[in-house]
């Protein structure tokens, strides 16, 4: 199969027809046609299927047994309304890598494998790389099994409903013993290679970043007889700290959003009893992170007091700055300067977004290659990257997996 | 059966045990089991039960067919996690009035009517007082077809679901012609009564109020890798909207409410695009109103500019300035005046909350009696009256029933 029929295949899977964007929320029915077509590959391929104890597939070439395996692969799951690119250009392009290295007949000294990380995105149960923690040990199992979707599903009865078995989640040191190094490739999410000139790129940091969710607490009262005075509603120091999270990161160079919000009653002549809205902010370094998730936090509550509005914040989730190993991301830059044979250095870049290979790179050496996005645009049906850029990115990575693992 | 037990026999219905509020959305399970409340009090006095073409419940001492009617009634249904006391209040003290009237022997010469109007809150299908608008003709039989839930079910299917008939859906001229007044019973949405220390009171009029959409359209992106001058977040211009509908509604001494959101994809990570805000506005009279929502609309349109955010408002209802029948108003005071026997004058007060009273006064003669609520709150799990003054509420409304009716 080449790059192309496998993207084709991949394509329709939980599209919605209304917002042109993709659906594939984990153990749902669309993330299980991502995951039948992954076991299709595989099996394909010839390659040695496994799931292993938290739900992530693996495709292997070589005995996994060997240790100082070669390991690539990223997601197949999806925001709500995201992109085709984010997590499948990965993994379709880490197969693809791998039939170019057949193709080219390179005798390998090490062990290959394919790997389809479960619950990126975090759209369903709200904590992102759900399935690379839990391996890393990032994530307790006692932790995954408090994870409940909107509908009150719990995490593993979600698995056991797609037919998982959820009764062995939790960390796997054993199987990451047995990585030498894991190289994701992924779209990029900003436009550092549009405005170089560069196909594919190398990653050297993950911005520091977290979650948190403001939950402003009101009185429900009618939205026609209550008079200005007598309110408490929520909504107003939640749309002062919509502004205040703006101004903070402009202030500091750092990105603050607030875009997922749910309001009780939610009626359109009820006064909120509660509006909560979930903060993303990432900055360059920590200081700067602090600065500005404190200047936000400091406004919302001038203002919920300003309303008679009772203010809980909750860090739902953290990951601290990611520095990819630096031997590995000077080896990748090697071997691409080296068969690119342009003489252009290989641009290294840093990332806001969280991604697999971050929540890894705390056990086993990780690297990461970044494939041009025009746009720029992510997490959006808008999101792209022409076909010979995809292209490109998959002779890099069959590039860099033959230079790691070749004898 | 007294004022207490068949209060004591709604209370658990539609009940949420996680809120305290109610649930009770028009052909919704909760809702049905309300309505056979409402069937089931209409059998046991013997009184001539009938369902007219839009749904609505009747419940008939004497012949409906004589002319002259004096009907009484109010609503089941509840907004999201609403009180106990808006609608049914009105409805068991129907029924409690109608058995104070046979109590004392009362001789009457027309024929009494205790309705149940359907879907007054519009929590389902987003617009208030639907069977009563219908009945009135204030709603046409195509503008009710087109009417969807969030589930995309329609009204006619939800009716049908619940076990109804919606071919006939319309205007009931003839069944208006036989009503001489109609008199609805609500607890109070606000502290008017409690401030002048009275019970009861009767109604002057309804503000004009209304509903409108803004739909604030940008560009989904990734939360942690979209720089900030990129951006074409709605969420921004929503929050500056929320703040300058306050603002407004202050300077005008009206009230201006952003109580419903949908946002899409309302993903922690992505910055939406489309930030959906509903605004309930209302005011003293149509000049005031204008201005307020006027004032908000220019600054939504100014601050969406400003982000590259496209802005469509719309309005989805709207009701004028209501007067209630100044001679039955007139009539209600001097037989609460006569038979109160306190020679203080009954307050008469104007409200912000609509009503299917205020749809019906188009067509027919109505009144209002208010029954007081000493917080004020409303549309609330929160909102309350005591017993004694849903006693006393009881008392006059069958003063007023008798005064109208009887020989």
């Amino acid at each position: 199969m080449t790059f192309h029929s496998m993207w084709a295949e991949l394509l329709p899977i939980g599209r919605s027809a209304a917002s042109g964007g993709y659906r594939r929320y984990a153990w749902t029915g669309a993330d299980l046609e991502c995951r039948a077509w992954f076991e299709e590959q595989a099996r394909t391929r010839g390659l040695a299927y496994e799931v292993d104890r938290n739900g992530n597939q693996w495709a292997w070439l070589g005995d996994p047994a060997a240790g100082d395996a070669v390991v690539t692969g990223s997601h197949l799951d999806s925001v709500p309304d995201g992109g085709a690119f984010d997590g499948p250009l990965g993994v379709v392009s880490s197969f693809a890598a791998l039939d170019e290295l057949r193709a080219r007949g390179t005798d390998l000294a090490k062990p290959l494998a394919v790997v389809n990380f479960g619950d990126e995105e975090g759209a369903r149960f709200g904590l992102a790389c759900v399935g690379s923690r839990l391996t890393a040990g990032a994530l307790t199992t006692e932790e995954a099994h408090r994870l409940t979707d909107a509908d009150g599903t719990s995490l593993p009865r979600a698995m056991e409903a797609a037919g998982y078995d959820p009764d062995s989640l939790g960390a796997d040191p054993e199987r990451l013993s047995r990585i030498g190094a894991f190289v994701e490739l992924h779209v990029e999410q900003g436009r550092a290679l549009d405005l170089t000139g560069d196909p594919v790129g190398i990653a050297s940091a993950i911005w520091p970043h977290g979650r948190w969710r403001f939950d402003f607490r009101g009185e429900a009262n009618h939205a026609g007889t209550t008079r200005l005075t007598d309110r408490r509603d929520p909504m107003q120091p939640y749309a002062e700290t919509v502004l205040a999270a703006r101004r903070e990161a402009e202030r500091a160079g750092a990105v603050a959003t607030f875009g997922k919000i749910a309001v009780e009653p939610n009626g359109v002549n009820a006064i909120p009893s509660l509006v909560r809205g979930w903060l993303d902010s990432r900055a360059e370094d920590q200081a700067c992170l602090d600065t500005v998730v404190g200047g936000i936090e400091k406004a919302a509550r001038a203002h919920a007091d300003a309303h008679g509005v009772a203010l809980d914040v909750v860090r739902e989730s953290f990951t601290p700055v990611v520095e990819f190993d630096h031997s590995l991301r000077d080896e990748l830059a090697r071997i691409l300067g080296k068969d690119t044979g342009t003489g252009i250095t290989v641009p290294v870049l840093g990332t806001g977004a969280g991604h697999d290979a971050g929540i890894l790179s705390g056990r086993i050496p990780t690297a990461m290659l970044f494939v041009r996005n025009p746009t720029g645009v992510s997490h959006s049906p808008a999101e792209f990257a022409a076909e010979d850029d995809c292209v490109a990115g998959v002779l890099a990575l069959a590039d860099v997996l033959e230079g790691l693992a070749r004898r």
